[in-house]
């Protein structure tokens, strides 16, 4: 019903705790990053840009399999789908996506230009890497003073916008223990069984 | 009726953009970032982490006024809230989220992180914000083929998606000229009126 193709990194990992959480059925297939199979032709047909992870509905309601990149555009695709983790009132929805854009936007995205500039641009720049870290490192305190607030980032519902920023946050728990609200929140949130088994699909690198 | 409190950057002129497309009343309120008005109490009381645009709905169904930071979530809103520039069938929608984020978090925040590391932080960086300008020219490729196969970055209709790109691609265009596709749609939009109010709404830096 649902392909996703896809690889453990925290845009993939977004997706495949949303597909536990939600409990639709799909088959996962492991995008090799390391061989470089996002660059082979079969996989750029599904993204032209070459990255993961990519959904494939089978049962979307159109003729032809609907095929979405973009970790977050897949969460708020789902939610709406499914009618889960995400509000039905207007403005409380709205403050999903604010708390779902700030990490994406702020915090993801600036994640991986770090990695970018310290391993993978011809040029390597592991110092600019560093100022990037700390900058994110910062910007978590904003989180933090949320969560000292909201039992959630948005509020009183678990939602997308806690998704977005699970596997990164998880990942990194040890570099976060001074942000204490914070760490109350992955505590919690690593109890779910969706985002355990969801932080390990697909297997591999 | 809506208060936008905003500053000429990218982030600002799309929801000055937006806000002129679907014709909501409101007021604007510059946000003069060169003096630091964004970290004065009075508005990080708006906005905790002290960054433009913050809009501020006094007419949201909620009895206290409904303040929304990040500028996606704010189009996202407005669309939401008025029913424009958001397509109503779900797997369309969804394409919309896909080329928003695409730009967002691919395009927009690395071109932040460039100005951070050239402008910003403490120890300046500029060779690796040139490694992130060039990441960014490549990555407008994909928005250039998806213009040379669709009149707009979603589909056959303008949305939210669009304006996501465009003060950024807009303000580079002289930089875009390779890219014959992209070309043709900036010289498209530019001629809206509301594009054109839009990208001058707050006036001053």
């Amino acid at each position: 019903m649902i392909d996703l193709y896809s690889a453990n990194t925290f845009n993939g990992q977004r997706v495949s705790i949303m597909l536990e959480e939600v409990g639709l059925d799909y088959s996962v297939h492991r995008v090799n990053l390391a061989k470089g199979e996002q660059r082979q032709p079969e996989f750029l047909r599904l993204n032209p840009s070459g990255r993961i992870p990519v959904l494939v509905d089978h049962d979307s309601g159109n003729s032809d399999p609907f095929i979405l990149t973009q970790s977050v555009a897949i969460l708020q695709y789902l939610a709406e789908k499914t009618g889960h983790l995400l509000p039905a009132s207007l403005t409380e929805r709205a403050k999903v996506y604010e708390w779902m854009h700030f990490y994406a936007v702020d915090i993801g995205s600036v994640i991986f230009s770090a990695f970018y500039l310290q391993h993978l641009c011809s040029d390597k720049q592991p110092q600019a890497a560093e100022e990037l870290r700390n900058r994110v490192h910062d910007l978590y305190r904003y989180f933090d003073q949320q969560l000292a607030e909201q039992e959630f980032l948005a509020g009183s519902s678990y939602s997308i916008a806690d998704i977005t920023a699970l596997p990164a946050a998880l990942t990194q728990e040890q570099k976060l223990t001074d942000y204490q609200n914070l760490t109350r929140w992955l505590k919690q949130l690593k109890l779910r069984p969706a985002v355990q088994r969801g932080m390990l699909i697909p297997e591999g690198e």
